[in-house]
């Protein structure tokens, strides 16, 4: 199960962090020093690799890089381990992954709180609803070829259920809410208001799984003004 | 009518098709390992060169290119052919294609779906219509200059009527569905919630085509939406 | 009223005008092909360089480009002039552009068909209108500081009038139709579901004319979504 | 309080000053040779680096940089200053700020103008209201996680206010209008129709600024689209 930690060494691993970071800002998914993005190092004892906190994520050089354990401690680089770095952890534990990128783009911070009033069925929260009715939403996409760029998914008549966590500035509290959501996940999950969560068992599926995520709620809110505008019923 | 395959040395069109798909990839038209690409090698024996299946089509090396029989079969190189190898060698068989460019773009997915509940007088299926009546729709696009970078147009009075077919996970099954639309179709088809087929007769002219086809559908629902919000009437 | 003819090598001319086409088209507004663009060599008599007709806008190199005189003709270079050399050269002879540039972008495509149909004062033009009544439109924009980027508009206070034509096959028709309206042109004009023609004396201002002209309307329609959608009436 | 003055020399300055004019160019926030952007070289007296008026800030070079003081004279380099110098100053005086950039993005404009005429809590000014009305008006913007990349904001829940003021052509009025607001506002402020201001202590933080704040403008407008197009109650 850790075979993906042994099969690429740290210094090729760096250099293709940096090189995710680089491609992923210039998309504009984590402008103004937003995102984090981590590899798993080891598992027994748990060693991430990533940016630290507060840096532009698009100019991270591999000896920019700090270790973090389970705790958040850094135990090599120079810089803080971001406060997020304990939902990577849970993500990491609680899944397979190999590596947990963290976006902050305008479609997943859309949909996200989109989400966050509108129940999939259409049916929306009276005005007023509190914070903790909307403590675990689902997104639910389906119908397209593009799902099948998750593991898992064989056919565009599979559906996704995407959670959507309510934010909180507690990660620790953040991370055990979203404990129970992630073994059934679709390698992702979102924050309201905050953006996206995805990962894969190494870099490169979670970089997949990443783009097609991004892809899918960029798609979710075009279909709703086109729908909306147009009066075009369900789409298939 | 086989002149453009001789006239590129095999090396030069590897080359070349890296270019187009590192270029396809950057506009954000196949995320997510998403898309294949391919251009005609020989015609009898009908061979095909590829990327293979699952690969990032933005960092595509020469070398990683396969080449493939009329039966999908690798002749040449490491890795599989994808399912969708079936509609390109149809494609190929049923026009005077040399090369096939097939890309998930927003544009192309948004559009797809929509045709498929709304026909192009503005007439819209009942809610629940069947899958199978919506098996072969088209979307009629017409008035525009760029429809002249379509090889056979040569006004912007002419419309095309671009096929957009239910999709399936059963290629030999959506292939032969595409196959009596091919030859008028207007060097493209669409596929239902999955993407876009342009195609032409070397790969210069497939990437024409390409960016004429992905021009027309982002135009057609920045229209839609414009026209329904400012209750415009049909544009001319 | 010529020095900017003399004081550019033309080396370095053609060098300035390959940079400056791949610059428009990897903004995307000048794809399959699409576009043409041309600075003027010489006024007596009239010579303009260019790039010949149907090529990949992105990858033009200096000595890929032509030189025509004022019937069309190729006087130097390989290749074909394109029919629109005619307007090139019509708005040439009536303004003292030293550079004219012709781009297919998305906004300039859907703001010509809005503009055509949507007289500028919000009256519509009634089902059934005929092309005729449609053949010079404008479409008024103002408020923005943007505006200043424009020879002549020293405040946001002053508005422009774009015009806007027909679309005609016929180039020598169109060049005729426009004439009239190009010296009060706001450096620039729109043809109905074609695109958009911008000059300016040298080709730096042209390309600054155009980057402005674009912007407007790229705004224009954002804007006319977020009014229509949300009921903000006239904007200031 | 000089500090971030002093720990950078004045031709890494330039550079970095070049670099992200070169980035925020890419992006097309400063098209058509529209914005400016300047850092503080000393403070007593005041000077400042900066681009010259008029030039493309796409490819502007260390040695093109002026310097002016703290009436807009130029101390050393080739062209004039900017009109707009004025409020560049006025912000350094009344805030922290060591760097400030001037953006005219796309949703700058669109939101300084729907904020001018829609109170933040819905009302809108009826038809015909003065300009002075609108002389002072506040975008507010709340329950992202991407606020907290603005200094002083540690939490999604906590709101900014960004001042919109009407915009002037007379800088020594508009920057007067602007003073009384500048301590309070988010490290940045909007003029009608123009454009976006950030600042921050150093190019570095004014960079994040700029970035945070482009990002919740292009936000905002998606969301009012969506909104009003499904009809969402308010998002959290």
């Amino acid at each position: 199960m850790n075979s993906h930690v042994d099969t690429v060494l740290p210094n090729d691993l760096a250099s293709s962090l940096c090189n995710a970071m680089a491609d992923i800002h210039r998309r504009g998914w984590c402008d103004g020093t937003g995102g984090n993005f981590s590899c798993v190092l080891s598992r027994e004892p748990l060693q991430l690799l990533m940016a630290p906190s507060g840096v532009d994520k698009g100019s991270v050089e591999p000896h920019d890089l700090i270790q973090v354990d389970r705790q958040g401690t850094v135990l090599q680089g120079i810089g803080k381990a971001s406060a997020e770095t304990r939902l990577h952890i849970t993500i990491v534990e609680e899944t397979a992954a190999g590596a947990v990128l963290h976006t902050h783009s305008q479609a997943a911070t859309l949909m996200s709180r989109y989400a966050s009033v509108i129940h999939h069925d259409g049916r929306q929260d009276p005005a007023g609803a509190k914070d903790e009715d909307r403590s675990v939403r689902h997104l639910v996409m389906g119908g397209l070829e593009m799902l099948k760029g998750l593991e898992g998914i064989n056919s565009h008549h599979q559906d996704i259920s995407l959670p959507v966590l309510a934010n909180d500035q507690d990660l620790e509290q953040l991370s055990e809410r979203a404990r129970p959501h992630l073994q059934n996940a679709p390698h992702g999950l979102l924050i309201c208001g905050h953006g996206l969560y995805a990962w894969g068992n190494d870099l490169k599926t979670a970089r997949r799984h990443l783009e097609i995520l991004e892809f899918l709620l960029e798609q979710y809110w075009r279909q709703l003004l086109l729908v909306a505008a147009t009066g075009a019923g369900g789409l298939p």
